[in-house]
């Protein structure tokens, strides 16, 4: 499912996506949750940053998670024992030759994983097969393009384009957020709703400061140093201006913006 | 108040500040309300777009609108007399010299103006000044750098800069809702909370496609046109391409964003 997943598969990686979860949790997912006995697959769980926080919303519904990266399934599942979540099963598998039969899906939730793939409409579309009529697809991405920071610096726009850049090298985008809309509509759905979710970061929110600006972003952007350094998108002494400049973000006048999109449409009901 | 009003003052500009208030009056001023008895100043009325949502969301407040500008005075009257609107009074006034004593209002509510001003900070500290111990300060400011839209266009961001530049030329600064949450701290207010408004428009609502996307933002960057040719910051073909692209995202599969950031802070009681 993961075409050359840009962010690698490494130990950071995961703290990374944790730390993520753990701050964005409310803004991402405070409205979606499932009714009891209702059957939701989740696409691209990853390492199970989203399914904890899903299935702890939704306790009496029946989630199926897959992932196509063994390792990452099974970090996913040592989490959700730990945490004593029994009500997910996880699968193996690959979003383009998925093991389930049509319609056979209340619900389904993907979240950062349109952005690694190079054909995401072909993706939701499989999806929008494995939902009942009546039912719900969520998805959920961010958008590089939507950043914007105090103070403002060229440099730190020019080591997120190389993030950007090679997300587009690997067959993804990471400015696929804003073309929810488009995307959803064109997969099948029905009364497509996105709605957009802003983290706003200043240093009234220390919280988000490190969670968010620090931890999350900046991180990821850091994390593709030597790659694009290598592929000749920059060289060492601007991208660490770049970097330099992010942190710079994080000073008592600093403020920090990225924002994610939520859609939500509806498998049509026969006429 | 206004140094070299970018936006100019012709019948064309009221309309559409007009449209712009009413498409955006509930994203920016739902949670803006202030107590019977209470007095409100508004600095930099302008033509009253914000002044009749003001006043009629707190009928029982008594609001003083003060604006630098005789004609958009004379506008802003015509407009809440036409609405039968009693509870404002409107004063010719350059918030550099206040015709006020120090702690006279118990709010202040400022919207559009520091974009307009080279020293924003300073214009905040006035005003402070004149707020009671305990009393609001409510600023609203948009951002075109916050602009994120599907298809994305380079031609369109080279356009939208242009005014980005006039603007800075002029004395302004058409970014700086992103520097709220310092601005007003450095201008001595406390418990500044700064929350970001995005508007988001796609296809499934088209009172903002025409609202916003067309009659706000492209008119506004349509607007300075001949003025950024003259200056040699465009050219006509390159210009018209850009506003060309802007027109793109109005499409059915288009997608436009603009986030506006609203900032609330309380003058200091005595310890």
């Amino acid at each position: 499912m993961i075409e050359g997943y840009v962010h690698g598969y490494h130990a950071r990686e995961n703290e990374r996506l944790q730390d993520q979860a753990g701050a964005l949790v409310e803004l991402l997912h405070h409205d979606t949750s499932y009714p009891p006995g209702s059957t939701v697959l989740e696409a691209g769980c990853g390492v199970g940053a989203q399914t904890v926080t899903l299935a702890r919303r939704s306790p009496g519904a029946r989630f199926t998670s897959i992932d196509v990266s063994a390792p990452s399934l099974a970090a996913a599942r040592r989490r959700t024992d730990a945490m004593g979540i029994a009500n997910v099963r996880f699968r193996q598998a690959d979003v383009f030759a998925l093991p389930f039969a049509p319609e056979s899906y209340d619900h389904v939730f993907v979240c950062f994983v349109l952005e690694h793939l190079s054909r995401p409409v072909e993706a939701l579309a499989i999806l929008h097969e494995l939902l009942r009529p009546g039912g719900t697809m969520t998805v959920i991405e961010g958008d590089h393009g939507s950043t914007c920071f105090h103070p403002d610096s060229g440099a730190a726009h020019l080591a997120i384009r190389c993030q950007v850049e090679l997300q587009r090298r690997a067959g993804g985008n990471a400015l696929i957020g804003r073309q929810l809309y488009p995307l959803m509509i064109a997969a099948g759905l029905d009364a497509v709703h996105v709605s957009p979710r802003m983290v706003y970061v200043d240093a009234s929110r220390p919280d988000l400061v490190d969670g968010v600006t620090r931890k999350t972003f900046t991180a990821m952007i850091e994390g593709v140093r030597d790659a694009a350094i290598a592929a000749g998108l920059s060289d060492p002494a601007a991208f660490d201006a770049g970097i330099r400049d992010l942190y710079r973000t994080m000073e008592p006048d600093g403020v920090f913006c990225y924002t994610f999109f939520k859609g939500v449409g509806e498998k049509r009901r026969p006429a």
